[in-house]
């Protein structure tokens, strides 16, 4: 589509005023997301009410237009990015808290609403939302929602899809729909929640979201480990996991994660690898939470436990590892940074294979990342302008993906599929189980038009 | 359908031998679950392999037969009754537990694996799967994630659904498929996982699923907490769940279920409503967690708090809990037992709602559950034989779910739908966000063999 029906853009000028662009700076602004991807839309909707969003899906679909839900652009895999041509629906002034309800645990949200904001509404009443990607400042609920978004803190409290009670959406056929609602428990009629939850705009566009609510520890501190190796951490991953005090976060780093942090200016000895184990709680129960923790942690390979209780020197712990990842550009300018998630008992096997490739590819890999849910983010570092390099990073990536799905893996744990992983679905699903999930499709937007060339591999 | 056509017959006997019945013994040990609804089946197959199963849908599909997918048969809604004839396909053969895997902290079962046999199976592992209906000894693994079952450790664990990491199934195309697998985080692709859990047999039948266990605690211990009346412990629960420490379970008891209580002989003392609250932990943070929910527990209306940790005083309290469903037949012969759900913060409005529905049908309400979950058991009391009892019983039905869709809640936490409240899910949902569910069933199971008649309305 190289150009938008007249009566497309006038139905929409009717329907949004100022609120339709067709400006260059408009379209150019809503062109990307955080992925190296760029195309541009042809029109830029920002509808401010459900029943706006659901005129504008009607008229896409009347008009063939396709139609890319967007939030705050922070996704990694396209999965924002127009590459279809039509329309982009930016959810950014959908933007309201509509709803705090203490006593049920929940708030109520329309998808614009972005990540810190609501934790920060939420601070007075003692809750949090947990889902905690590192762009938690600046990404939207609706896109946390929509690529089923986790962070650190999944290890205990789930990703987005965990932490999501209810939705009202508008379905590709234009339709509005309701499930779930302001409770905890539900075995009335199929689970549209949880299936619109990750499937990146491409079955229907979330207007309202209940979410699920947790209270706010009074307490947090964490370990330090480090060990010989990688596996001696994995290890231990497995043994802190196989106990009954479940971490808040469980953080793992191999060598060169190490090398790059020191490289960096930050203070941490000489190791294989190191875990970052965090707990939270109360001050009564929290030593005790270490405790446990500190046990399954030591073992074959351990070199160093340190504890650091809420204050600056937990503060530190943490600031390094979130130095890790804007750190890996000083190895080399390109970077593929993939999220693939195994068992935890083969986590070994998994930093072991990508080791094996870093050589095979002669390319530093760099793996780190929350491996308490068996999810890791694995850095493929090359210099793009290099042919040589770029080349043997990009072959390199296909064999990262097989060996996590050897292990008995999958593709991703928290950024989705998009663009970057959909031609990879068809060696992580069977063709029956993408027919299936095609059929879904063409059941929820019979004329596909959300989020076209999206998930499902063309 | 009458009978069987003869080359679905032979099929059959060819693919299964003796394990395809068309014997009345056969036919009436599947003709009935635990509702009230009977109806006999024209045959009973019991596969052993998820091939067998695949090509008895698929024989199903060719010879247009409906076929009901059984576990252990204790369902109360009639999901699991044939009652548009058809054949039963009972999943007692297939009751292996694959793999138990403490380090990845999940299991790999087959459906007709009992869910007791797989807790005292994971014992030796000190890990159990959270789930928890009062069948709990007797139904089947594969029942509890067709209807979504709970129980009272839902508060903290979570139900089945959310205990499910991974599935293979067959669709009602005929398909396998496979979806999530050994590992807590994924945003791959469609969730077909959380779909299909809660679909009670109408969208695939489930031949494997993979299980996320929990670590067993080392201690539990309870609080038995009287109020005034049932809106002050109705207050309380709402401040239970607003605290950091989230208790494993918390159950509500009205007035009428105290008297039943005496009546059979407990000790208890006069109150308008109980609460039990249990929390898990070790020794050494079990006396913190209890004190917290002692004091969330305690507030206007108040007029006992006992403390009962591990041992025969908690026995005893959880013992009065389980006796009380059985106990209501001394009231009446006739129950109509609902689990409805509200947000927890409307439960004072429920119980108050349930009191005047009670005076106005002039029968006994008694109401009890898990009130942390806002799922509360609302029994309708009365004499079958008494055609007015009955018919007043039958007449308040409506108006208990009317009143919890009214107060934002919903119609199963769960038990499911099936045929039970089958009729009333279009005064649940919308006819759009039905008619989306009815796209699902015909994308899933395009001949509509699986379960006919049960969940979507007709």
């Amino acid at each position: 589509m190289n150009s938008l029906p007249a009566a497309f853009h006038q139905i929409l000028t009717q329907l949004l005023g100022e609120a339709w662009r067709t400006d260059a700076a408009a379209l150019e602004a809503h062109a990307r997301d955080n992925s190296w991807r760029h195309a541009l839309p042809l029109g830029v909707a920002l509808p401010s009410t459900r029943e706006q969003v659901q005129a504008i899906v009607r008229a896409c679909r009347e008009h063939g237009v396709p139609l890319v839900g967007r939030g705050a652009g922070t996704g990694t895999t396209g999965a924002a990015v127009p590459t279809a041509g039509g329309i982009v629906l930016s959810f950014a002034r959908m933007n309201r808290i509509l709803e705090i309800r203490p006593g049920d645990r929940c708030a109520v949200v329309e998808p614009g609403v972005l990540n810190g904001d609501l934790q920060q509404a939420l601070m007075p009443h003692g809750l949090f939302w947990p889902p905690d990607p590192s762009s938690a400042e600046i990404c939207s609920i609706g896109g946390n929602l929509a690529c089923n978004a986790g962070g650190p803190r999944a290890v205990k409290y789930g990703t987005s899809r965990d932490n999501v009670l209810g939705l009202v959406a508008i379905t590709g056929s234009g339709e509005l729909i309701q499930c779930g609602g302001a409770y905890t428990k539900d075995a009335t009629g199929y689970d549209l929640t949880h299936l619109i939850v990750g499937s990146e705009g491409t079955l229907a566009l979330i207007v309202e979201a209940t979410l699920k609510l947790a209270p706010r520890p009074r307490a947090q501190a964490g370990l330090r480990v480090l060990y010989r190796d990688a596996s001696a951490a994995a290890a231990a991953v497995s043994r802190v996991m196989a106990q009954p005090v479940t971490p808040t976060m469980l953080e793992f780093m191999d060598a060169r994660s190490l090398e790059l942090l020191r490289r960096n200016g930050a203070q941490v000895p000489e190791a294989g690898a190191m875990l970052l184990i965090d707990a939270d709680g109360d001050d009564d129960t929290l030593p005790y939470l270490l405790n446990a923790l500190a046990e399954a942690a030591e073992g074959d390979g351990l070199l160093a436990l340190d504890v650091a209780t809420d204050g600056s020197a937990r503060d530190k712990l943490w600031a390094a590892r979130r130095a890790l990842s804007p750190a890996l550009k000083s190895i080399a300018p390109g970077k593929i940074n993939e999220d693939v998630v195994v068992p935890v008992s083969r986590i070994p096997d998994l930093v072991e294979g990508v080791q094996r490739l870093s050589l095979e590819a002669k390319l530093p890999i760099v793996t780190f990342g929350h491996a308490g849910n068996g999810n890791l983010h694995v850095n493929i570092l090359y210099h793009p302008d290099d042919a040589g390099e770029n080349a043997r990073a990009h072959a390199a990536l296909p064999k990262v993906f097989a060996l996590a799905l050897e292990l008995g893996g999958t593709l991703s744990g928290e950024h989705g599929i998009g663009v970057a992983k959909r031609d990879f679905m068809a060696q992580a699903f069977s063709p029956a189980t993408l027919a299936t999930m095609r059929a879904i499709k063409q059941a929820l937007d019979p004329d596909g038009i959300l989020n076209p060339g999206k998930v499902l591999p063309l």
